[in-house]
């Protein structure tokens, strides 16, 4: 609420890296403790840093939320676009793109963490954390692909929907894991083997339909 | 805490269904509110009956979840015995059992959103709902099954953890969906769907490795 420029301030703004660990610290305590029950008191102690540092970064609690989920979803979208650019086939591309996705929850566990805590939890302890936005945008690149390699003839044809869910299924599972399970060891080695059951299928010899 | 039995309470714990209704309306309520925001006497005021009613079923609010706990694993470990009880190929025997647990869970979502959000949500919010003991359960009997069909020459050889994950996945999704869309209509007849996929592959010619 409060932008204006105090005394110190300057200083403070021309800090390197101060906006970022109040990002990260932020992040953690939603994450561990909810959204309500986190304080910007907290926050800003955590950093070393007294309120108004964080009031002229973020505006309010609400704010560096809002720049917790931005941030966020400009890293999905770079990492989307990364994955996507090359050629090859379609499976190369899913594989490509889902492994990429998974690289980035990967680097950012406690905001994935985050994201289920606020999506899943009570509604009243915070705001929405739009995971939607994320799924929709994923669902929908995967779905494409799918009809792309089915039409070129490089996938089976049938329903893309359920072939994407399929894909799509394993980055969840993937995603899982690594929020509850880091100790197991599953990585992007162990969701591209995943990856590659689904495209091989797990018969032994296919029975169609 | 308090089991004594009080005036009165005779004739309610002979109503049939009080009970029942309880455990509905603290699931509905924990779900909604979060687990530590809700009180006893919103419980009770929900099923229109006294607190006492509630000590004597269940002691406490902290006995009331571990009966919440204890029968959805009881309801869950029917379901598995049901599904496997049957005869015939492993990719039947495991279509069967993702089928029973996920229509389980579709006759069960507002307990299947309590266990996310207790699971996923801040620590302090309630005890943990351990869904673990569902996890790993499923995945020790899916990871059995597949091993089984890969000895037997049904299934491709290959580790039968990452087939396990990739048919799992498929139930993650499908129950993600069914919380957060109940209006996409995934029910068991596109589980079923996926699973095919996922058994049969999604490449046109298969590859292999």
């Amino acid at each position: 609420m409060d932008r204006q420029v105090q005394p110190g301030m300057v200083a403070v703004a021309a800090e390197e890296g101060v906006r970022q660990r109040l990002l990260e610290a932020a992040i953690e305590l939603f994450a561990r403790k909810g959204y309500a029950a986190t304080s910007v008191q907290e926050i800003v102690a955590a950093c070393g840093v007294t309120k108004p540092v964080l009031y002229y970064y973020f505006g309010s609690k609400e704010g560096l939320f809002a720049e917790i989920m931005q941030e966020a979803l400009r890293l999905f979208e770079a990492a989307i676009a990364g994955a996507l650019s090359g050629e090859g086939s379609v499976r190369g591309r899913i594989t490509r793109l889902l492994d990429a996705v998974f690289a980035l929850i990967l680097d950012n566990l406690e905001l994935t963490r985050l994201a289920h805590a606020l999506y899943f939890g009570p509604r009243q302890d915070g705001p929405v954390f739009d995971l939607e936005v994320f799924h929709e945008r994923l669902q929908s690149i995967v779905r494409d692909l799918v009809a792309q390699g089915q039409a070129s003839g490089e996938l089976r044809s049938g329903e893309p929907e359920m072939v994407a869910m399929a894909l799509l299924g394993a980055l969840d599972i993937a995603e899982g894991i690594a929020l509850c399970h880091p100790d197991w060891g599953f990585g992007r080695e162990q969701l591209g083997k995943v990856l590659n059951v689904i495209f091989e299928g797990a018969l032994a010899s296919r029975r169609r339909g």
